[in-house]
C-alpha cells in the first residue's frame, strides 16, 4: 500500500500515521516526508505491508483517518497496475524509449494506446502490439480532434497521459475534460527557452549547456510544475542539428525518469512546484 | 535534537520512535529511514524539536528507549558544536577550502587545531587564527609522531579528524588509540587506483574520468567505508599535471561535502558501507 | 575525405599536411591534432573537401605522402559507409538503442547482421529487417562457435564489431582471426570491478557512483584501450537490481557514443590508450 | 607565441598560417580551429615555439600577414603575464577562490588590485598581500565611483577585470571608458533568471537544477557572450538559503574556469557568442 499525503503541518502527524498503521498490524517499508516551513505544509509518502484481508477497506479507512488530520490523500493498492497512453508526433525517440522500458519490465503499467497526429509510428505500434490511433490535427479540426482524443482516453480509463514529443499545444479545455495528469517533455531547461524551437533559441543565445524538462502540462504553455530536468554540455562546435541530436538522449532520460516516478507514486504537486520522493 | 539509530529491523519501529517523541510533546522536523532488506537492518535519522526543559535527560531517556528496541543510538543535543582537527601535508587546497567554509558560516563546528608534517600552512593558520602544530614524520619517528598527534587530539577533545590531503599512512594503532572517526580524501574513484600517485595511475591507464573519494580511514589503506565520490571528465589532452589540477577541485567538493554531512549527523556506518541521509 | 594519422612528432608536420591539401585545391573543413610530449608522438585528424576527380587516387597519394613523413595513416573516402555487426546475449537494451539510432539516421553505417548466443532478439531483428544468426556457445562448442562467428563476420566484410552486452569472453585467437576492431561495453567504471557481475561488486563495496566503460576488446579481459566512460550517482537506497537498471541507461549512452566516434573516424589507439578527436 | 584569429573563411587559411610559421623555423605546439558554416567565419588559436630572436617583431609580422588574409588577430608573446583586477562586494567566496588559485600557481597573472564597495575583504587582502581599494557606491555617487574605478584600473594597465560577485550594475559608459574585457559571474543558468535574486526566482519556479554562468559584461544586464556554465541538482528539500550555499561552489568553479581560459587566450567573442578552444 502506498499513500501520498499533503496538508497543513501539525505536531504529531508522523506519529499518528505510523501509529495507525502499526495498530492494524502493518509494517512500514519506506516513509519519506517533507515540510515546507515557509508555507507550513507537510508532505508524506508511506509504503507499507498491510496485514488486512480487505485492502480496499483499509485504504478507504486510511483515507478517512488522514482526512480527519486535514490531509489530502491518495492511496494506491498493491497490485494496482496504472494505465497510461502515449501521444507522439513526428519524432519517435521518446516513444520507443518508453515502450522498450515497458517491454523490459522497467515500467509496471498498461499502455492503453498510442495516439499520433502523424503515421510515423503506426508500423512500430503493430510490432510492439500496441493499439495505434491516427488523429490528424489542423487549425480547423483541432477542437474536434481533441474531442476524439479525450473520448478515447477516457474510454480507456487512463490514469495519466504522456506527451512523448507531441508537438501540438493542448487547450485548457482538453486538460479539464481529460481530468487526469499529463506529463510533457520540453526540450529545454525551463524556464529558459519556452515555446517553439528551443534548440534554435539555445543556439542563437550561445549557451554552453542544453537541457530538457519533464513537467505537468497546464493551460499555460511550458509553465506547469517541473518534475525533472537535466542538461548536457555543448560548445561552439554544435550547430542546431547536433544540439537536436544531443538533446534526444536527454529527453529520453528525463521523460522516462518522470514516468517512472509517476508510476511509483513519488510525485506530489503543490502550486507550481513538485515534491519528488525519489 | 538529532538521533541516528541502527539495528535489527522489526515491525513498528517507526511508530514506536515517533510515538515516544509525540508523547513527550516533541515535534519531528525531519525523519528519514532506510531498510537493508538483505541484511535485515533498519537505519533512521530523526530530528525533532523537544519540549523538554532538560535536554540531556531527554536524550538519555531516548537512548535507553531505543536501546530497549535493540537499536544502537547516537543523540546530538541542539546547540552542541562538534570539534574537529585538520591534518594536512604539502598541498593546502582542501585545508583552505574547509577553513574558508567554516569562516563563511557554512560549517557549525570548532576547529581545534591544524597539524602538519610540513610548515606550508603555518602562516595561513596564523592569519586564520587557528592553532598550528608542526609534527614532522620520518620512518624512524613515525611512532613517536603519532603519539604526539594522538595526545594533542585527545587533549582537544576532538569529535572527529579530517585528513585534508595528509600524505602519511596512519597506523592501526593510531586509529585505535584516537578512538574517533577520521575522514580521508583519496584522489581517485575508489576502488580504482588505491595507494600512491593515483593520478599517475589514472594517466597510465588512459581513463576518461578522474575521481575523488571521501571515506572513513581504517587500518587497511583506502579501504574504509565510502562517504562521497565524484568524478570529472578528462581526455587525452590532460597530462598528469593537469589531472592533478582538475582533481583539486573535485577533492575540495567531495571532502567538504563529507565534512558537512558529518557535522549534521547524516552518516551511519555499517560494515564497509555508509548510509547517508542527505 | 578524412585522414587519421599518428607518428613521431617533428617540426612542420601541420604545415606539410595542410600545404599538401592546399596545393591540390582541397579545403580543410576540420583539423584537430594532439602531441604526446612525453612519448614524442603526433596525432592528427583532418577532414577536407577534395577538388580531385579521382578520390581513391588522392587518398592513396596522401597515404604515400604521410608515409614519407613517418606517419601511420588511415584515410576514409567520402561516401564510404562502414559496415558493422552487433553481438548480443540476453540483455537487449544496447542492441535496441543502437538499432533505433541507426534507423533514425544518427549512425551512417550498414548493420551487416546480429549474432547472438540466445534467441531473445530474433523477433526484433525480423521487425527491424536485420539478418539474425543464432550461434549458441557452450564450453565445449566455444572454439567452433567462434569459428562460425569469424567466418560470418569476414564474409560480411565488417569494418568493426560491437559487443552490445555480449556476455562471452572472446578468445585471443578470435580477435586475431577477425582482424578488425571490436568495441565492448563493460558495466563498470574500469579499472574498478573488472570481470563478472560488476554491479554486485560495486554494491558490495558501497560505492556512491556506478559507471560504464566502452573500450576496444583485447586478449586481456576488460583491459583494452578505453574510448568513453560515464558514471551515475547511486546511494544506499539502491540494491543490485536498481544498480542494474540505472546502469542500463549509462551503458546505452556510453556505447552509442563510442560507436558514433568510431563511425566518424575520431579515435586513434596508441598503446593502452586512445586519442578521441570529439 | 599564441595567436587568436577570426575572419571570413577562405580556402587555404590553415595552410597559409602553418606555412608562415614553418618557414620561419617555428614549431606549432597546439592548433585548434573552428568554422561557423552558417556565418562563413573562421576561428583559430595557434600556439608555437618561435625560432626568432626578436619575438615582438615576429608577432608584429604575423599580425600583418594575418591582416592580409582578412583576419582579426591577437598575439600574446611568451612570458607575457596578464594583469587583472578583482571587483567584489559582500560575498567573498569567489574572491578567495581566485586568489588561492593564483597563490597555488594555477593562474599565471598579476593581480593588480582588489576594489570593493564594502570593507569585507580588506583584512584578507592585507594577508594575501594585495592592494585593496574601498570605493563605496550609492545611487548619488555611482558616476563618481565608476570614474575612480576606471582611473584606478587604467592606471594599473589591467588586461581584464573580474567581477567576483560584484553586486553593482556597471554602466555602459564605464565599460566603454574602461576599454578592456570584464568577466562577470551570474548566479543562474542564463538566460533563465536574469537580474536580481536569481536563487529566489529559481526557488519560486521550482526548478530541479540551479546554475551559474560566466559571461562578458555588456551594457545590457546579464546578456553578454556566455563563456562557461554549469548546474547542480537541487530538490524540494532546498530552501533559498541552501540554494545559495550550493550555488557558491558552482560560482567558484565556473568563474575560475572562465578566468583560466581568459589567461590562456582560449576565448574568441563573436556577436553574442564565444568560441572557447579548451
Amino acid at each position: 500500500m502506498i499513500a501520498l499525503l499533503s496538508g497543513p503541518d501539525r505536531r504529531g502527524i508522523v506519529a499518528h500515521l505510523s501509529g495507525w498503521i502499526y495498530e492494524r498490524g502493518g509494517n512500514i517499508i519506506h516513509a519519506d516526508q517533507h515540510r515546507d516551513h515557509e508555507e507550513g505544509v507537510f508532505f508524506q509518502r508511506i509504503e507499507w505491508d498491510s496485514a488486512s484481508d480487505d485492502l480496499p477497506a483499509e485504504a478507504s479507512e486510511f483515507r478517512d483517518y488522514a482526512d480527519g488530520l486535514g490531509m489530502e490523500t491518495f492511496v494506491a493498492l498493491p497490485g494496482h497496475v496504472p494505465t497510461l497512453a502515449i501521444l507522439v508526433s513526428r519524432f519517435p525517440h521518446c516513444f520507443h524509449d518508453l515502450v522498450l522500458r515497458w517491454k523490459s519490465g522497467e515500467f509496471a503499467c498498461r499502455i492503453a494506446c498510442v495516439i499520433s497526429n502523424h503515421e510515423v509510428v503506426r508500423r512500430d505500434c503493430e510490432n510492439y502490439g500496441l493499439p495505434f490511433h491516427h488523429i490528424p490535427v489542423s487549425r480547423e479540426t483541432k477542437a474536434e480532434a481533441e474531442s476524439r482524443q479525450v473520448d478515447l482516453l477516457r474510454e480507456q480509463g487512463v490514469d495519466f497521459v504522456v506527451l512523448a514529443r507531441y508537438m501540438q499545444v493542448l487547450s485548457a479545455d482538453f486538460l479539464e475534460r481529460l481530468g487526469c495528469q499529463v506529463i510533457n517533455i520540453h526540450h529545454s531547461f525551463l524556464p529558459a527557452f519556452v515555446g517553439g524551437r528551443p534548440y534554435h533559441q539555445a543556439h542563437a543565445r550561445g549557451v554552453k549547456l542544453v537541457g530538457a524538462t519533464a513537467h505537468y502540462a497546464t493551460a499555460v504553455l511550458d509553465d506547469g510544475p517541473i518534475i525533472h530536468q537535466d542538461v548536457v554540455r555543448v560548445s561552439h562546435r554544435h550547430n542546431v542539428a547536433s544540439l537536436i541530436r544531443k538533446g534526444r538522449d536527454l529527453e529520453k532520460i528525463v521523460l522516462s525518469q518522470a514516468v517512472a516516478w509517476q508510476l511509483e507514486h513519488r510525485i506530489l504537486v503543490y502550486g507550481r512546484k513538485t515534491v519528488v520522493f525519489d
